[in-house]
């Protein structure tokens, strides 16, 4: 069951810098990318980032619909994860071809969240700026939730296995914990 | 022994999303910051952004030299990644105080690479937005290196052990190697 995870705390879903999958939907169209490059920008108001290629089809969906979901995928959905990294949203619906199901977002009204991920960021598009070759999304929270049983003050990192990616097809997960308090 | 990443290769070596160091310099002043948020925007040209809070000291000194240096520590220095965290450049000399030394970078005249690090990225500043409450500074990569028996065309997952960061006082490191191809 997931849980509503507060603003405040929203960017330690992502802050891992594990591997997400952006959700967008314009339309009526869909699409789903893998992205391992985005970041928090700002703690209040709560503001993330994901750079995506100009040239992609998401890139087209989020600047019409101005708004997209960060969904983090455990590790047990990898092979969902490189089938949306590597298929484009032009040819392919993602969501009919994986084994990914959309559902309806708590806040959004037009991108679905993915089912089968651990935790979900709905974003309202706060701006776009192109830089070099990428297009920098920046998305201010306007909801987030995780897994209850997964998810406390941070993700419980011997039990939330995330997807990790070091280029190319090299991708591992988290070790166990190191708890420094 | 450290050896040259090619440009278009360097946003390999914070690919996975783990800690980094950055390392800036200005007049007789310098400091190293722990950051989590940051992530490569373009490829070509190959630039990359840290998300830093406007009130930190690094905003001020990388505004003010228009260069910075992300390296990156494996898990061995976690020690002095979290001090580094954890304590005001304004009122500690970092360098004096951990058990990082200083040494010159290979293109940038001003801010030091930290030794003992396994890689490192010299940045030359190409823009700096304010977002929030942080500072976007967005790097374009002038040189990139990193330890030769850990980095090939990524890091090794099985030999580069590096730190990701949960959120609070939870780290971890990279659990073994899966290889997709």
């Amino acid at each position: 069951m997931k849980i509503e995870v507060p603003k405040s705390k929203a960017s330690r879903l992502v802050n891992p810098g594990e591997v997400i999958l952006v959700s967008s939907a314009y339309k009526d169209k869909s699409n789903i990318i893998t992205l391992a490059w985005h970041m928090p920008i700002s703690k209040d108001p709560a503001l993330l980032g994901i750079a995506v290629a100009k040239s992609h089809f998401s890139y087209e969906l989020i600047k019409e619909s101005e708004e997209f979901i960060i969904n983090i995928p455990g590790f047990d959905i990898l092979k969902e994860v490189i089938f949306c990294g590597s298929t484009t949203g032009r040819k392919a619906d993602k969501f009919k071809e994986s084994n990914l199901s959309a559902a309806k977002a708590e806040r959004l009204i037009k991108t679905p969240v993915i089912k089968e991920c651990l935790g979900h960021i709905e974003c309202s598009l706060s701006d776009v700026k192109d830089i070099g070759d990428h297009g920098l999304f920046i998305g201010e929270v306007i909801y987030a939730a995780a897994e209850k049983d997964l998810f406390g003050e941070a993700w419980h990192i011997d039990k939330a296995k995330l997807i990790f990616h070091f280029g190319g097809a090299l991708f591992t997960t988290n070790a166990e914990k190191i708890d420094i308090s």
